[in-house]
């Protein structure tokens, strides 16, 4: 079954409004086991959206149709679908009935062009609207169905659930489609890929996606079958194989934050940290508090950008500033130790480097980091060169600081 | 000219992402008065994706494709780009050598499949990605333009201002439109909408966009005239007009953040800041630092949750800690003038307040704010109350302070 959704509004396509209808509707009809073909939007003008109809109309057997029917001037919808389908409109008193009693609820008079809202398509079939004043219609033709519904989030998503997606389960007859996302860091996505070996064999259990951003990349997983369980069964034959291969890379099976993950194991543990950084200026600390509760593990975050403030603040030795400079494994190790100590935590966490574009030197490019991570007896160092612009490098820096606090608290050993 | 988006990708198609990609594009082209007609998604489907690109090339002019050019098995649109425009691929010596820099920078070894991504088609112009490993390209037939470029946003989205708007623009030729944004901060859009009184008068000079968003409303002015001058004269009526009525909300006339306004006075008046902050965690330091050159202003950033921080870092007095509670106006303000005291610096800039979800009282709700700019002489206090959830707390509060730092700075006395 291909479905087509077919969202209006000028609105959307000047970015106004991003289109979360579609996306909502997209949700929606995975958890029934369809995955829309296209989703396409006009703004409100007739003929586009006449000719967007008829495409759909060749290329889709199922389209789900919002926007455009409002009161307004600018609402183009039901014309055009009655020109559509050579419908004219009769007056529908069960509907006009709803919005009298909808106005009189709320105790203020009806205007004239509601009660035009009342006029629907001969042959179509309404789709009663309990949040809203317009209804929903629905036009068959040979064996093409097209649900038309009102662009308004909880208007639409209310039809939708009564009785689009009911009457498209029965369509269908039962298939279950179950996803899973596998949140990866620290790997770029060409490794990854490499790394998984036989994509062949992998996706004979689930279809595998990667979905690459600044913070790494998410690996989404979709698998389908007649039961739920088959389906559940096939994405964890799907994620054990990818475990086995680059298991200490995920730090979740869901899409989810790093944060997020280490505030839970830090929560759990009764462990602490507290962070001193250069070059991300503070980010890492706030993405370390974007958590509720963060009170209970963060004790304190220090932004040091000069030298001056590494020595007085957190205890850096001038000597190993001079010696080696700011951005060395040397001042990360002791920027890591000397703020685990002042704020008596589990963890220091200590960043420095150049975000860039400035800052640079012949030994010292821009994107050079080293991160520390100290705890009881025991400091790692990393260096990582970034290659991206200020603002990319400060959180490219802050995920890598967050993902060797993540080596450290379940002790993974890897690069 | 008639323009056409079209998006590739399955995460888009059942909802786990939502089309950010071409909200963007289509804000972006409305600024050089374009509107596109239509958006089409489709999933990673190489017979869907081409007769998609087909029915693209029959109503559009120009056709901007973003998606599917990763390096892995998902990522099919080159493949069909080629079999759309019938043409084979060679290898580009530049794109090749870029992407070898780029990992060599980064100091990790290149994957095979890397090197393929430097295989572009024939009859394609390629556009540089200076943001990662794929090569945008620009197709031309007929005089239809195809535009193909990653789904990755901030790859697109440098392709885009760095080659696509201004070719664009160029196409468009003759009439000219001009647009200038006005940002402003600490007004509310409906304030601003009454304060501006009538729109008909305003809109004769220039068309004007509201555009919302947690640090302020941007006003977003488009004139169009036959010549470049009478459209900037236009700009310049309706800026003045804006100006006259909200002037000191206004504190730039370009779309750029408020940390750029300051950084650039602070530079240029040899002014330093510090900063202690509690509920942003770290986010007001990560703002001022992310402009180039920070180090020169921006001398010492402390995220001080506890009060134990409080006292021992900043040296709030335990007594004021305990009488007023951590979240009052006297511990901003001891808040304020302990950094500066402690840094050195021409201002302090401190904040303490609840971000929530957790730690509100029957006195002290979620989102009660207060915000400190200490200098020579003076300490200002301003209380804020947001209601928003946890991370819209820390934006608008770390806003908020930027604002605070603005007043002093600028000697602006507004509330």
């Amino acid at each position: 079954m291909h479905v087509e959704i077919l969202s209006i509004g000028d609105e959307l396509l000047i970015g106004q409004t991003v289109n979360t209808n579609a996306a909502w509707m997209g949700e929606q009809l995975l958890q029934i086991g369809v995955v829309p073909d296209w989703v396409t939007t006009v703004g409100d003008n007739a003929d586009r959206l006449f000719s967007a109809m008829r495409v759909a109309e060749e290329r889709a057997d199922i389209v789900l149709l919002t926007g455009g029917l409002g009161p307004t001037h600018d609402d183009i919808t039901k014309a055009v679908a009655c020109r559509f389908f050579s419908s004219d409109t009769v007056l529908d008193e069960t509907v006009l009935q709803a919005i009298r009693e909808r106005f009189a609820r709320r105790g203020i008079p009806m205007a004239r062009i509601n009660e035009e809202q009342a006029q629907v398509p001969r042959n179509a079939r309404v789709i009663p609207n309990d949040r809203g004043t317009a209804p929903g219609m629905i036009f068959t033709e040979n064996n093409k169905r097209f649900y038309i519904m009102p662009g308004v989030p909880f208007e639409m998503q209310s039809m939708m659930q009564r009785v689009v997606l009911p009457e498209l389960v029965q369509l269908l007859g039962a298939k279950n489609i179950e996803t899973r996302t596998l949140a990866t860091t620290g790997i770029a996505e060409s490794t990854l890929f490499a790394e998984l070996g036989d994509m062949k064999k992998l996706e004979a259990s689930a279809r595998v996606a990667f979905l690459p951003s600044l913070c790494g990349v998410r690996i989404r997983l979709t698998a389908t079958a007649d039961r739920t369980t088959g389906a559940v069964e096939k994405l964890n034959r799907a994620e054990n194989w990818i475990r086995e291969r680059v298991g200490d890379f995920i730090y979740a099976n869901r899409d989810i934050g790093l944060e997020a993950v280490l505030a839970e194991e830090l929560i759990r543990s009764g462990k602490t940290v507290a962070v001193v950084e250069s070059c991300t200026g503070g980010l890492l600390a706030s993405r370390l508090t974007d958590i509720p509760g963060s009170s209970n593990y963060f004790m304190q975050g220090v932004v040091a950008y000069s030298n001056k403030a590494k020595h007085e603040v957190v205890g850096v030795p001038q000597e190993l500033l001079e010696k080696h400079g700011a951005v060395s494994r040397a001042v990360a190790e002791a920027l890591a130790e000397g703020i685990r100590g002042k704020a008596k935590t589990t963890f220091g966490l200590a960043v420095t480097g150049i975000a860039g574009p400035g800052g640079a030197t012949a030994q010292k490019p821009v994107g050079l980091v080293y991160i520390a991570c100290a705890e009881e007896g025991a400091t790692v160092v990393e260096e990582h060169r970034f290659a991206d612009d200020r603002l990319g490098n400060k959180m490219r820096t802050a995920q890598a600081a967050l993902n060797l606090l993540r080596k450290s608290l379940f002790n993974l050993h890897i690069k």
